[in-house]
């Protein structure tokens, strides 16, 4: 019997060979955290242990708050700035045009590598698994005891294979099919599982894609997902890694899942995850005309160079009908964005840019909504007061579709206007 | 005996002459709110009159904090956007890249014109004296009523004549001026008084100096400052005039003056305004080298394009060493910033850029500071608390000392690196 990613990876890491079930302790090669690193420092200072076990192997990305919008947030960055200089923690990303999501840095900077464990205090987490990494969020007390002891430990998960083959239609991306995913198998429909992406349709699709798809493992309660690091990973890595202790490890053809499930995405339509859960699925004819009064193209799941480039092909010289906040995934896709023209035209189409960082997502700043206001949102999460506002609505998008119900005020099928 | 610009333009306003003393109810040309239009529209409301006015000369302009950071503000704005529906209030600037600092739009968009009677729900009101008009900050409850009647009314302010001669050395420029004359006549020097600005040294500045100068004005108590409407003015409004009922008004040479002051451009040196009152002068030795946390290059004060142009200069091929916010006053004056490549300069350098508005000025969002943080600003006030905490302080200074000053992270002379 073969093996699962999550068993050759951990197994790798443990030194030992694994199977589904078996806990294991392990090294992280990296530990990120944003701007909850403050809280994580202090429960930290309590462990009582004076140096963090490895500070290159610690990753700061403030991006949740920035440039703070509160008292408490700037209160926290500092402490965050103080302690990166006493530990001596040099991959620290403060509000600076170095910055953007720390998802998205995560990757552009070489730190998602194939191979690696990776741990984040954050849900999203999950997205490097989109360079082959085993990656997963945890709480913030085990975080400052990962930082005390250089130590994890995992039940090594059961895994589901998810074969995709076929190519999407026009105005069909990985947000389509990642929703229509979660809409299938429900918000605890792989609790604690390791989600592998096979098949040549994930082969086909960019870095950008299997970003999406992976950062949405959460959403489906996955522990990780991953895609096979082929190719297009290894190109993307080359000069950029952070440590040379990675390696391209993929399961084995005769690896043992707990569930199988196949998608043709020749077969996938546009679609939203309605309000309040991301599993609550609806096809774009099935809401249709929804009212709309705020569209956010932004966040960790859909905010790079290859979403806004979707998103501006709709726009382009066209009007939105509400208001539109463009939030880059980084100041590195927002530079690329402003050298192929695509700054100018959201502009032109009247929409407004904010600095990289998570914006309006979990309702810190940037778009909060009114009650009774509904936004349609390229984010991963809808759920109620998610954006600020116990009496308002999230409607979960693709770029294409979030672009094309700007324009109309309504939520729109992007196809319409391809 | 002449008259003073006071007496001539609300005489003309209230359609006979008048004298300094003298009370008048006046029709204003154009009303402007911001984000306050939506508690004045409650108060409005409960007047009784069901129509404003006139809806066309009422304007509003979403700045103080937007895309909304709060629920508070979310509510705010959809009120605002619901009461110019229902009100025909076409002057409307919403979240879009239409809009800006609220003072910056109503220059940049021809309502500011010489001869007008100009009031707004904001301090900062003054600014329009730059092109000529009687303009100054009123309250809510004040504004409401002029909403319902079309009617205000003002005692015609004593004068102050301010004779500006000779040309400002390399690294000084207006905000030093202006930061001069507070510290020179104090916070309430200038109370209830209008503030003339006379001689060749003002028609030597740029429309965006003499905003500078005039959008201080209350900052040392007047009821409002004003620049000569000479052929810069006039080129500047031509095409854009959202009236045609102004006129270039201006003081007699012989008209009575409550007090008379002048400087001479070239005696300034670069300065600020130490916490926590604007009339808290200090040369730049008498506080080079104070630690900075913070760089703020935003506001109706001092973000316009030859404001950027300005700090860029410095910046150009350097490191800034603390966290640095630049927001330019509107998104006219962004993308004039994108097109000279002075957003790249600033990226280059490692300043964040955030959405044209008013930004941390006032402590709403996108910069608040950490107790026992210091920033030095371009922004107007920096009393106790203004950027959000008690236990913060601020440095006013020009654009030139604010990106020197981001370089070193202490508070630096700009001539020392032009």
């Amino acid at each position: 019997m073969g093996k699962t990613f999550a068993e050759k990876v951990l197994g790798k890491a443990a030194g030992y060979a694994v199977k589904a079930g078996d806990v294991v302790t392990v090294e992280p090669h990296f530990c990120m955290s944003h701007d909850n690193a403050a809280p994580i420092a202090r429960t930290f200072k309590k462990i009582g242990v004076p140096k963090v076990w490895k500070p290159d192997h610690i990753v700061f990305i403030l991006d949740h708050a920035i440039p703070a919008p509160t008292d408490e947030h700037a209160q926290n960055h500092k402490e965050i700035r103080e302690f990166s200089a006493a530990q001596g923690i040099k991959h620290f990303y403060d509000v600076t045009s170095k910055g953007g999501v720390c998802h998205q840095k995560m990757c552009e900077e070489g730190f998602a590598l194939p191979g690696l464990v990776m741990i984040g205090s954050d849900s999203h987490t999950c997205t490097y698994g989109a360079y082959g990494a085993f990656s997963t969020g945890i709480g913030r007390s085990e975080m400052a005891a990962a930082w005390a002891t250089g130590k994890i430990w995992f039940r090594v998960p059961e895994s589901i294979k998810i074969t995709l083959t076929g190519s999407f239609q026009k105005g069909v991306s990985a947000k389509d099919l990642i929703l229509k995913i979660i809409g299938d198998i429900k918000a605890d429909g792989a609790d604690y599982m390791s989600v592998e992406f096979h098949g040549p349709g994930i082969h086909a699709m960019s870095l950008a894609e299997r970003m999406t798809l992976c950062n949405m493992g959460i959403e489906m309660g996955a522990k990780n997902a991953v895609c096979p690091p082929d190719d297009k990973v290894l190109a993307d890595i080359q000069g950029k890694e952070k440590t040379k202790d990675w390696e391209a490890l993929w399961a084995d053809d005769d690896a043992a899942y707990a569930k199988e499930l196949a998608y043709d995405l020749g077969t996938l339509v546009p679609c939203v995850a309605k309000p309040h859960t991301v599993d609550n699925y609806a096809s774009i004819d099935e809401v249709k005309d929804t009212p709309i009064h705020q569209a956010f193209l932004g966040s960790c799941t859909n905010a790079r160079i290859e979403d806004l480039r979707l998103a501006a092909a709709i726009l382009k010289g066209k009007q939105v009908a509400v208001r539109t906040i463009v939030i880059p995934a980084s100041w590195v896709v927002y530079r690329q964005a402003m050298k192929e023209g695509l700054i100018d035209v959201f502009l032109d189409a009247g929409c407004v840019l904010a600095n990289p960082g998570c914006g309006p997502c979990m309702g810190n700043h940037e778009g909060i909504l009114a009650p009774g206001e509904a936004c349609i949102s390229t984010a991963n999460r809808n759920f109620k007061g998610r954006m600020g506002n116990k009496e308002s609505f999230i409607y979960l998008a693709s770029p294409m579709t979030v672009a094309a119900s700007a324009l109309t005020g309504k939520i729109s099928d992007p196809r319409e206007v391809l």
